[in-house]
């Protein structure tokens, strides 16, 4: 039923849905492909294309009913379920990421935290008692944890990448500023470069002060 | 001299600035556009292309010299010289990034953290002290700050990016899961929105349970 989506469309989906969730909880009905695509950036061709790998959900003149195509993007984003995640490294992303209560804390449940450090082993966060890691592999294949987020050091993260991936765990979010190997029928890998972003910024603020300095 | 760069070149120089990184720390002292492609999953076309909009770099035949074109990029990217920034929001996320020592900590300096809590303005993070965001936009006039860094709760995410653009900052990268609304000659922005990642994994998770339960 659904065919091949790119990568551009599978980041797109959640600023599709975000904005949806805005318009329908200030009660807007329906909203045309040339208006949300204004409020995205996208042109209403993009929008309507995107729409239509999923099978459409509009009438030609009549718009997208805002609250159906919520519903419906919040089916195929898996939003409608919980997710069970662990945060592996217990630095202060991994604190701060155990501690995510985005969407109510509805759709992303974080079940455990684990460190190597002894000194942190045992130490409460927002609630969470932090595990060694030794016990993550058990963890994740008898709770049937979703998804692993790491955040771990860089110069470690492929190696514990590895031992995520002989779990049973579903995806991995990285964090570590490296590229993960993926592996042959291995866990789905995003990552998100925080380092990569900034440098992007400084990239283009350089850029910007040879042709006009502020 | 530089062409116009599109979002997605943008968004390679960094990974190809790491890579590059990688191989000169190695001791590897040229790379052919395809092992440089195959490295990061492009085509050596791709490669060549983006290198072009830069002058080029390399040699028919020879491949690119590695020191030569890793410091092409830092030069490129503006990490020759210090960032000096600030963290708005001492959350967990603001105080992970207000601790960020990538890079040695050479190219990103934090130079101070801000929030609205009187419970938390006057505590130590990382060896800075918290101030008052009423401070804010004086701290970033007087002492020259070229990114802030937003991690407030997304209910006031507009509004304090717009008391931003008010100071003569050059960036933001945005935390806050909302898009930032643009000002006209205001700071250039880039968001890091980690709950589209996550729902970005959930799509393809959900996506590949249809067809192969695992």
């Amino acid at each position: 039923m659904v065919k091949r989506v790119s990568d551009a469309v599978k980041r797109r989906l959640p600023r599709y849905y975000r904005r949806l969730l805005s318009l329908d909880e200030a009660g807007t009905e329906s909203v045309s492909s040339k208006e949300l695509g204004a409020l995205l950036g996208l042109t209403a061709s993009q929008v309507r294309q995107d729409f239509n790998l999923f099978g459409g959900f509009g009438h030609q003149g009549y718009g997208y009913p805002v609250n159906k195509l919520r519903e419906a993007l919040e089916e195929i984003l898996g939003l409608k379920r919980a997710w069970k995640m662990v945060v592996v490294g217990a630095g202060n992303i991994g604190r701060a990421l155990a501690g995510y209560g985005y969407l109510g804390g509805d759709a992303f449940r974080v079940e455990a935290l684990f460190d190597v450090d002894p000194a942190v082993i045992g130490t409460q966060v927002h609630g969470l008692t932090v595990k060694s890691a030794d016990e993550m592999v058990s963890f994740i294949n008898e709770n049937n944890i979703d998804i692993a987020i790491l955040t771990v050091p860089q110069e470690v993260a492929n190696k514990v990448a590895h031992l995520i991936s002989s779990s049973a765990v579903g995806a991995i979010l990285n964090f570590a500023p490296v590229k993960l190997d993926a592996q042959e029928n291995g866990p789905i890998i995003e990552s998100i470069h925080i380092i990569d972003t900034l440098m992007s910024l400084t990239y283009q603020l350089s850029a910007k002060n040879i042709t006009k300095p502020r």
